[in-house]
């Protein structure tokens, strides 16, 4: 077993991390920590509102057994400790990210959720069965800043389900353009307050600060090529509108793609599914039975009805059809669940993929 | 005062037109119709339900004085006494607009809500302010039909924002392809029964029925050019997904422009509102202040905030970005109320326009 | 196993039971009807909305596999052929149950969702756990009728909830009166079409046809005494106003009762408690780990929290606080997830409790 | 005209005194103020999310022209100079009301939205229209406090349309008991952050903080006796719960009232209509056109549908009925406008009554 760390373990982020390391075949969770005010309390104690006795616990199941009695550490007990440890996962805001992150990656790797280091040279995006190859930029990171760990940052959660279902199409037909407009569930703003009742009831926003310029950033980044030193983006130019909705979890994105070579809708989808039945990871033990579903309902897919397909870590693809703009084109739907494949349980499963590469 | 006649009046988009036509300086309400169950009945009556005394009135102000004790006539009792009219509004099924309103056109002019007639040869589909000039179709259909009045229909709702605000943009820039996502208002499916609770609530529903090839084969035609006996569409190519989201009224549309020559940015939001400044139906009763509005907060057009504005007729716009797929391009949100520039007061708007034309 | 055929299949109360009785230990499912519109297709197919090609299945797991392939027969075939069967559930409307439910129970004993017979002397209205002695009324029903079988309804799914958690202070403190509001959620309108969206979106609706009445007359029935030939109603004055709210699932129920003895709130839970742990249908198939379940945490329950906690059987109880209108008196907060253990489930379950008192 | 100052004017409840006070025949608004950050800023610009540009505004009207470049104050310098104003209107949270109410009255009247005085024996809770003699008390205040001016709180959102409706039973009948559960509405809960759309989707949260007690203890006081130097209680017994659900402006509450004398439903409809008709305040240049409204649709009032009446300023009443746990008692659901006549709309009408009474 493999000893991991949590920061941030409070936290909505965090909570997923606690739960999807529950029962872990290789991963034990040694320790979890969170802010000043929490450290020193039981877990099940940090999570209680202190003025009304309030649990905050966000997840459907109730708190693992083994989280509840654990003490909250404060952050710089873990990183005066993190030899201690064989990995960390990071859950913390981009600015305490940027902060705390290179001390821990001093000694040991980091699995973070936020952007800090997501646009530096030498750090990757990685998502697992999509660009396991840029893993190797790790090493070149670790030589290159003299770390004994790393930071492998996720992408952001509107960017995972863009980026799985686009590498089928790249590989088979080529890509020159992609237009998205995502419909983002308000789980993907957090809840420290994360979206207010009173902005999104019977409303859409049409903006969420900096979403687009990381989805189109990170999107040509993840299916570049890995250099000796870095990744080499895709020539493929992406534009996207990303909006907020009136849905609790799970991410839809409306996704029109001009592709190289002429791409057929059931052409499309058999490139979806034969690339989902032989993705890399599917077996480690978070991959789901199916990496990309494809419904031929028309209605389909719907957050509220898709989104728990394998516990949230398959990406639901419908509506492929021939797009009437672009010569060579399709157009698609998919839905991905922020708070999974989008977050702590796609950064579970990109542990396990870097543990089979030997990188923790 | 001309004397004109509403056809489903006690439908959803039918009390709208009853709304729409209180107080009109042009246009007095003689007859209203509807299914063989309401007629003969008080139009108060008509609207509440037989067994529960529920009133099924759908409208956010009262019922009209002036509408409340007509007496509500079966449509045959308008067809065969058509010639007492000088103009019906319809807002009926397709199927029964397809029966109906040609036996009505034989005598009289039409205005149609239904989608029956839209994509006949000698049928323009009129914005007012958009495409005019396409009303002299009219007097072709006219003559070639051997009718005394017309048939003059609406576009789809989702249609009638994206065609006015690419009006500017294909004028000044020239446009090459249009590639739009719709987030729809529940309203926009009617309410007999329209969209359930349960289908909608925390969701997303990605498909409307042949909605997506309405907006394509629409927008082209009325941005197209009128020749003797038909529009020839524009050549532009478009691409829409539409989808159903939990909003009560309000259709957002978020749209990505390739034009012919380069816009920026603040080229665009000027030509929109030098556009909306100048637009020839400024002076009509039904007019608003503002043919097209533009926020310059980003976070703006919101459907609840922004889709009363003018009384639901100003197609609010909002996040003119420069488009980072195309060389030339520009992408934006607008949004547009579907139940009032989108249907019964954009209908009657159109029956100012024909009435200054001399069409009525 | 018993063989057993369900009414209704097609339905949303008929899904539920699909999945109830999948895999179930006692029960096989021999036959499925529905309306003739269906009758002749398989299962799957008649779910498909002929016209999109969309699954009207409204259940969180997919249908059953021994379900699918099923052909749905129509309701006059079951009755011509009630004899083969061990038991019959129906989900049907009240007028369809009139008629059909007593051509079923001449051959064979019938587990009824619909109210038509509810309020007949010689029907005990049955909760499983809370008035089991009831059912020696079938017996009666039986006789006088003249049947081979019997017709047992549920109660409506808002008295179900009520009748459970009032049973234990009844028995520990005796009750004078209960004041009831609802806050019901919108599947227990069912889906055809069900609530409108544009009804209850950002509203309440605080009136629901017949419910009151129901619950009033139906609580005192279930808490009443048995008598030879008919129920004795409690003598518990109740009085509810029921709304609907913006909810999916989960009626929650706001209850202020006067005792007849002091109750104080920790004695009320404890009898809840041990009633709980003691209740008669605990070891049956389809019981719940906890009947009913006491929150000490005063935000809860909350329907999406709390209705699937042992997949909607237990009846979920918070806020037990001392009553400040009456001198002995306390109130609460209960939720009971309607289509669980308000419905079909609720349905199985009283099924397996006459099995074991032999009255199937 | 007065000159007034509003203290807290950039909060959702400022927003709203900013509003009710544009063009007032009486009051006009001499400064505004709030938090030190904002102070210095002009209004238009505090309201400005200072990282996103977003105008942080929250009234369906635009910010009135006579506010938008008026420069915000720090607390202090109204504190400072309160002697320039006529009256003061505070909208801060109760801690910051106990600190800074009392300084302000030393010198000016102030009427305050906040809890912190409500419950002083020398403090009159005051609804216009329905205690107006209790305005008295605050010349006792003034006396035996030593102050020129006074502090007049209004009650909690949620007592108030209960009050109101509650004078003319007691009036008519005489009131024993109430009973009464409300659904909230999420403005109720402020801004700032407010109810997370998270917490309350598809959901109600049945507790809110301190609620039920404020309502108890505010609807005896105000229903109460006016002493020489302070409020008898009336002797009713209240009980309520409080939840909030998933609406966006509106309280409803179902209400339950056991009578000492027999009161027949129409004769409630009666008292309350004749109590609006001749109520104290009707001239008033706030008050509404209907101080109560009683509908006859048995589906009303809806919040969506019923909260804009007469601007919000109306209680709208429904579904009185024979109260069936009571020997003599009558039910009935109530919505009243939490953000116009329970906030600072209130607050405004209570303004105009005190200068009618010369306490200005």
């Amino acid at each position: 077993m493999l000893s991991v760390a949590i920061i941030g373990a409070t936290g909505v982020v965090g909570q997923e991390f606690i739960v999807a390391l529950d029962k872990h075949p290789w991963f034990e969770v040694s320790a979890i920590a969170a802010s000043e005010r929490s450290a020193g309390k039981r877990y099940i104690d940090a999570l209680r509102d202190p003025n009304t006795g309030i649990l905050k616990w966000h997840q459907h199941r109730e708190v693992p057994d083994y989280a509840k009695d654990m003490v909250v550490k404060g952050v710089n007990d873990i990183i005066s400790d993190a030899k201690k440890y064989d990995l960390i996962f990071t859950a913390v805001e981009t600015d305490d990210a940027r902060a705390i992150e290179p001390r821990l990656a001093e000694h040991v790797p980091v699995i973070s959720t936020a952007a800090a280091f997501r646009y530096e040279k030498d750090v990757p995006i990685l998502i697992p069965g999509v660009n396991d190859a840029h893993a190797d930029l790790l090493n070149y990171q670790r030589k290159a800043r003299g770390w004994k760990g790393f930071i492998a940052p996720l992408p952001n959660c509107t960017t995972t389900g863009l980026a799985i279902t686009l590498k089928p199409i790249l590989d088979s037909f080529g890509i020159k353009r992609v237009i998205m407009t995502s419909l983002q569930a308000v789980s993907g703003a957090g809840r420290s307050p994360g979206v207010a009742a009173l902005d999104i009831f019977d409303n859409i926003i049409p903006f969420i600060p900096k979403e687009e310029e990381k989805v189109q950033i990170e999107t040509v980044k993840i299916l570049g090529r890995l250099m000796d030193s870095y990744i080499q983006d895709a020539s493929i130019k992406v534009s996207c509108t990303c909006t907020r909705v009136p849905v609790i979890d799970g991410h839809t994105e409306s996704v029109f793609v001009e592709s190289v070579n002429e791409c057929m809708p059931e052409d499309v989808k058999n490139a979806m599914l034969r690339y989902s039945r032989n993705v890399s990871i599917k077996d480690l033990p978070s991959a789901p039975r199916d990496y990309i579903y494809v419904h031929d309902d028309p209605s389909r897919p719907q957050p509220r009805l898709d989104r728990d397909m394998n516990d949230g870590m398959t990406t639901v693809v419908g509506r492929i059809r021939k797009d009437t703009a672009f010569d060579n084109g399709v157009k698609y739907v998919l839905l991905s669940h922020n708070e999974k494949m989008g977050s702590a349980k796609g950064a579970v499963l990109l542990a396990e993929m870097l543990k089979v590469k030997d990188l923790l």
